[in-house]
């Protein structure tokens, strides 16, 4: 990602994106300590992994509080959680939701691209294109509950899966907002983009930084179903169950097949991609405008 | 086309394929012992070339009962017929129709990929190749009237013509179905079909193996229109008699300038496209799930 | 843009087409005189530039009757004005629009491409690519009130916009027509009107020639608003405004990544397309149906 011009992003954008993103850290800590059921996990205690009653469906749930920030360690074990699936035969398919009520992830976290070293923000970028790789080219069926607001990365993983649910609530919108912040969406964040919707219609939501509210994200085709809130789950295995009935290894082959020419332009251009995102970071200009804007973050929590 | 664990195939697919295939056998004799009416002939047995009372307009039917499997012999038919006609300059215009009553093409023969010499399964791809190229690349108007199921192979050749008419009846779907039997749609397959319905869409269609009912057809975009079966031949008449009103060398210009690139493809990556085949289709385990569906289909038709 | 086989053209083409831009003539001396009210103007006598109300938006008028034709001069002036508006930093936005009634731009000159040298073929096409190139590629906000009809190189230039608004009125219609003439658009014309409605819509839509009314071209997606005809510059306004609120150089690096792969393509062949371009419209046969298409577009006017 190339973060441009932060300076001149208006005020009302940064704490617009603040109130939403506060408002949907409440109530966490009850959710989460409600986890420990007994039930059988491998996950961490970022990424909540139990097998669903469906056999050979696991449900992953995003536990970063307060609103799942893609922070470097929880991009590390969401990559470990998945191979670790990948790795287990008794699953084929993934459930991926939110455990952070009204948040399904808030997206990368600033505060692992302000005021750290090069090394650190090169090594930052490596996960997130590591995210976007395993997943994107995941063997397994992913599919996405879309149990809160979608923005950015968060979009991204949504993406990634095979099928999108998103319940209906309006203050759910999903979408690769990020010229709102004064950044750009990375080609493959857009090459993404550009499979699932269109080359006008990701032209026009990566410029404007749209983020769709649920019936536009069904229109659009950012999303393949909006159900009622509570539906979200039992939708989402409906829909599992459906890609999990076709012969696997041809499933697999095909998917594949889709996926290779987008996941091998950014493979061959790993290490540039690298390279522009550390320089472009470290700018004085661009550590400044992060540094404030973390800062309103911080006052208007505190 | 690479066939995968195919042993792995759920029962219930192999045996609803062979019941629909099995019933639109009926009553095909007396529908082609009906051709010889003096009109002028210049296809084979199984591909009857008639021309229409318009001018410059031939109908094209497949005629290679019971369900106009793609043999070896009926791709090489096929793909002659379609050559004489661009050979001849009374013909600026092909309505493809099967003469097969509720199948317009049930797609590639399996007979031909089983228990035969890796020469005989190379020479069987090469035509399947051939045929592709020809017809997505004919300078010919094409139009398919489809009056029956479009499955697969059958829904290639669909693909490759300029305008697609369906028959509203519930039973004639149409798509690439071939995960649904354990097997992987070959690169230009999907290139054809990503150009036609976009490429989210196809990666849906792809994996699921969905086969469309008219309806859903229509709103995905892979025909173009959907009429009563009464009609199928009228309206294809009707959409041809458009096609053929454009100035005759822009609209070949132009139809090559957008199929350039899809078909390049295929033509850079031929013989290797034909070793992945053969390799993959002389698999012991391939072959042993190929002889074991064929002897199902032979059983529910003894 | 190869022109092809234009002796095969049908006259109802060329005796339509004339018909509709002659009336289009009507009443545009009475508008241009009507310009000079000390508004603040840096385009040419072609090209009225004026800064509109609202800061940072200018609105370009085209302005060579009767029907905005794409001669070579104001190919010039139409690059030049977009590059001043570019230098100036007090503009962010255009609105293109035309001051020719009833049509919003004709097209390319034939007058230009007819009876002169190769010499001269080569530099008009050149301008066409230029103007191509800096619009598609502009790092400033284009919106096109779309408020005339909008053929071949008309629908170009709206093609190169961020945003496009119809004006509602059945005349209206837009689209590349190329083939009705017996001329093909270039393979980048080709690529805009692919990236703009997908890749099957482009072929129909190319090969058929096909102007679509405002109903057709918004469900089409080849603008993205169809509004009453005293709307369309409130309605541009409006839109433009959108696109403006976003950070600068976010949304300036977002529209060079969807367009680059594009504008690439052009600039890696620029030379070997006027040579095909400057060898297709010197052939004897392509300059003898010009010359007659020509003198019919004069006979008419006389």
């Amino acid at each position: 990602m190339a973060l441009a011009a932060a300076l001149r992003v208006p005020a009302r954008f940064l704490l617009r994106a603040g109130s939403r993103l506060q408002g949907a850290a409440l109530g966490l800590t009850e959710r989460a300590a409600g986890g420990g059921d007994g039930a059988r996990r491998f996950g961490s205690q970022r990424v909540l992994v139990e097998p669903d009653a469906v056999p050979g469906v696991a449900v992953m749930r995003l536990n970063n509080p307060p609103v799942n920030r893609l922070s470097l360690e929880f991009l590390t074990e969401l990559v470990i959680s998945l191979e670790k699936l990948e790795n287990d035969k008794s699953f084929r398919g993934v459930i991926m939701t939110s455990d952070c009520p009204g948040v399904f992830s808030a997206g990368l976290d600033l505060k692992e691209m302000c005021g750290r070293s090069p090394a650190h923000y090169a090594e930052y970028w490596k996960a997130v294109q590591e995210l976007w790789l395993r997943f994107y080219q995941s063997s397994l069926v992913l599919v996405t509950a879309i149990n809160g607001a979608c923005p950015a990365g968060g979009c991204l993983i949504a993406l990634t899966s095979d099928h999108r649910v998103l319940a209906d609530n309006p203050k759910y919108s999903i979408g690769l907002n990020e010229t709102l912040l004064g950044i750009v969406a990375p080609f493959w964040f857009k090459d993404t983009l550009v499979n699932t919707i269109g080359h006008r219609a990701a032209e026009r939501a990566l410029q404007l930084g749209l983020l769709f509210p649920p019936a536009q994200a069904l229109q659009v085709g950012i999303v393949d179903q909006v159900v009622p809130e509570e539906q979200v789950q039992s939708v989402a295995l409906s829909a599992i169950a459906q890609w999990m009935a076709i012969p696997e290894h041809a499933r697999q082959l095909t998917k594949a097949m889709m996926r290779k020419a987008t996941a091998s332009r950014l493979i061959t251009h790993r290490d540039e991609d690298v390279q522009n995102f550390v320089s472009f970071i470290s700018r004085d200009s661009i550590q400044k405008s992060l540094q404030l804007y973390l800062e309103r973050l911080k006052q208007r929590k505190g």
